[in-house]
């Protein structure tokens, strides 16, 4: 079925175009028309994956659940409270890649408010991230220490935390991605030492 | 002087133009034109307040600013945990206008990526709410049972959870306000137990 081959591998070459725009001039800088030239494509060619700057939003957001479902299996065989940490970790901007991932991230955000056809996809992974976060206290709870109410309690709170430090990261007013990782990471090992106490 | 006053009233006439059309239809739904038609004004009389949308924006944060000023200044006389919480619950959007104040000052935020013009009232906002979590940490260790570090850690960590729990209510994911406040206390009472345990 050559048609259907041509047709995924046109996907994939459009999403890394996307993904190029996206990295270099940022959300605000990806259109339908500047991600069709960098992949040297006719607008035409582009519309049936996405018509309008939202579509390419959700595209894009789509592109990333995508890439941390890969990072976040890698480290899901080790059932460790170290592996937790990484998986934590995977949410952070901390590289270049995730930076440009959590970019699209709030600005899907923000657009939803006044898009409700980007609702979906917000809700998808705004839920996806809470479940990961659930997925991560279980994980580090490895004595089973925290009762029903702390696990939602710690699950919410890591949630907020984990958003709150990327955001601060991508805003570039806490500059140093080392630094909001140590948080991190000494904020979930305080959360088994707290039940303890 | 009557040049002067009427300067200053129309400024307040604006103000609370903006506000209420900020309220009603969102950041997105509130421009130059909307806030004039609002106000009962031609749009070239409002000129000399903003020119822009990204004008408009950066003079709503102001006022937002002045706004938390005027509350977070009711609690300070009273110098207990109790006023830290009651401050630190400022932060969060637990009703309309604080609501309308944080979709304020996450829209800011996103639009300062793209806009250079508005990252002097950005950084100044950032920096004011790092400020007002560093104090809220002194004020809940009473007995100066904290490290600097542990201060310092506890600062940005309050910082970025009080950031992620107010976008999760500004995009109505967790939509429940009380809850969210109930988070942010027992966090707040964790970071002394904690540094005793």
């Amino acid at each position: 079925m050559p048609k259907l081959i041509d047709h995924q591998q046109r996907r994939e070459e459009i999403a890394a175009a996307a993904w190029r725009v996206i990295r270099r001039d940022g959300v605000a800088g990806a259109s339908v028309r500047t991600v069709a030239a960098e992949a040297g494509l006719s607008v035409g060619s582009i519309r049936h994956v996405f018509g309008t700057q939202s579509e390419l939003l959700a595209f894009a957001m789509t592109l990333v659940m995508q890439r941390v479902d890969v990072r976040v299996a890698d480290q899901l065989p080790l059932g460790t409270p170290h592996s937790a940490e990484e998986i934590a970790a995977e949410f952070l901007p901390l590289d270049e890649e995730r930076r440009a991932e959590m970019e699209v991230y709030l600005a899907l955000f923000a657009a939803a408010g006044v898009d409700p056809g980007l609702s979906a996809v917000r809700d998808e992974t705004w839920q996806g991230t809470r479940v990961a976060c659930a997925m991560i206290i279980a994980r580090i709870d490895t004595a089973n220490e925290l009762t029903d109410d702390q696990r939602e309690y710690e699950t919410v709170r890591l949630h907020a935390l984990l958003d709150g430090l990327a955001a601060h990261l991508v805003w570039q007013r806490d500059p140093n991605p080392e630094s909001s990782r140590r948080v991190l990471v000494r904020h979930l090992r305080s959360v088994v030492d707290g039940a303890r106490s």
